[in-house]
């Protein structure tokens, strides 16, 4: 079907989407990365700042952002219109030839709004690999052009939703390992999953479901790495060959966490 | 190659973007429409409305607004983010499978920054039909995806360019010409071009390159509508088959002003 024998699904986070130098070289190195290929981007710290320029008051709870009408109004401006095109530019200036999608565009990822109970998270959009059209992504890689996904979906309803980056990641691998194998890499500003998170050398070189309860018991995985690490493992699990943490820097090096699975691990 | 004899390339102005009702309508009846189709819009009031919340100073120049850097990253967010998006999923809800564009997505219009002399315009970005890669419309059509464009473009050195909606317009409807016949609707808040701006029944049915120097000279029709007209004729000229301008409402409907070319209308 492709020249390559697998489809990278490349998720670039925010910290690095804010670091103008750093996703520079992101850009370049992604733009080397043989096809066919997906990248997905997370959001970064802009629409923070807008909300801010705008008077719109962030609410959060648990340490986790409500997305109200304003908000939401506010992330799709920022992840599917700033940030997105921006990174298509950026890549078609690297001679890597891009399309920015939402979940919206070609109705590629139905979502449905998260229930109100027992937190009204407002306008976020929860769904699984199932949810995702993967024939027109397909389509796009066939004919060589890479999709680049922010993480806003929609409800088929008429509303955008916000949806989290790394689970559109996770599903749309998922949803790419129907059309041939498929790798899933998390780019982001730390050399992988570290067992010292001042040590950018104490990298793990490989988590299994084995060691994994451990690691999260001991405090080594942190809260803001466990789903990352849960979305991995379901990716695993559900016919991704393989998923790797790792620094941006890296796109292109064998480094960073790699993730496996079991033979029996549970599907959703 | 299509089910339908011609493509229908449909142009909607920033009035109606504007309008909630009147827009919520236009959706209902562009998705009836047959396809193959494709959608241009305009931006409306959000963007002049953003930048006076985000404390950004629009400069205008005999009447044209000057789009620098900060004003590019509001026009980016609020035409190819909010607007589009918005426009994909509330077609997505009438059962028209959309997928919204800029023309840096899939490289579809590659065009250039406008010379900085007499007027530096900013990140203004001129393009013909020559410069849009009809290949992946044809594709997307094909599929039964109805592409939607907000009028961001780019240069393929990695900057998006604030373009005009009625020359994305006319230019994809030249470049959807060399796929099948293809007739262009632009669609806004009047019943036409009128005699008498204040007199909706004064519509002039049609206008031909042989009138068309009268009706100016007679200030029959007003500087706004002239771009619009001469984007109009260059089509009709280049390859066309037909341009009507007509009222939002007057979709579905045998309205509005018929712009005719003549047997041997310059091209570009």
């Amino acid at each position: 079907m492709f020249g390559n024998r697998y489809i990278t699904v490349v998720k670039i986070g925010g910290n690095v989407i804010d670091n103008e130098e750093a996703l520079a070289r992101f850009v370049k190195d992604f733009a080397r990365l043989p096809s066919p290929k997906v990248l997905i981007h997370g959001g970064g710290k802009l629409a923070t700042r807008l909300a801010e320029q705008m008077g719109v008051k962030q609410q959060m709870i648990d340490g986790r952002r409500i997305t109200d009408k304003a908000t939401l109004d506010i992330v799709v401006m920022v992840y599917a219109g700033a940030i997105n095109k921006h990174l298509v530019a950026m890549l078609q200036a690297e001679g890597c030839n891009t399309l920015g999608l939402t979940g919206a565009d070609g109705n590629i990822i139905s979502a449905h709004r998260r229930k109100p109970t027992p937190i009204d998270y407002g306008f976020v959009g929860d769904f699984t690999a199932a949810d995702i059209d993967h024939s027109l992504i397909g389509t796009l890689l066939k004919n060589d052009i890479t999709p680049v996904f922010s993480a806003i979906t929609h409800d088929g309803k008429g509303e955008l939703l916000n949806s989290n980056a790394d689970t559109v990641a996770s599903n749309v691998a998922l949803a790419c390992s129907r059309l041939m194998p498929t790798r899933l890499l998390f780019c982001f500003e730390k050399r992988g999953v570290l067992r010292d998170v001042n040590d950018q050398q104490s990298v793990i070189r490989r988590i299994t479901p084995d060691i994994y309860p451990q690691l999260k018991a001991d405090g080594v995985i942190s809260d803001g790495m466990i789903p990352k690490i849960d979305n991995a493992m379901k990716a695993i699990g559900g016919g991704v060959d393989s998923v790797v943490i790792k620094h941006s820097d890296d796109l292109l090096l064998d480094a960073g966490t790699e993730i496996r699975g079991m033979c029996n691990a549970d599907e959703e």
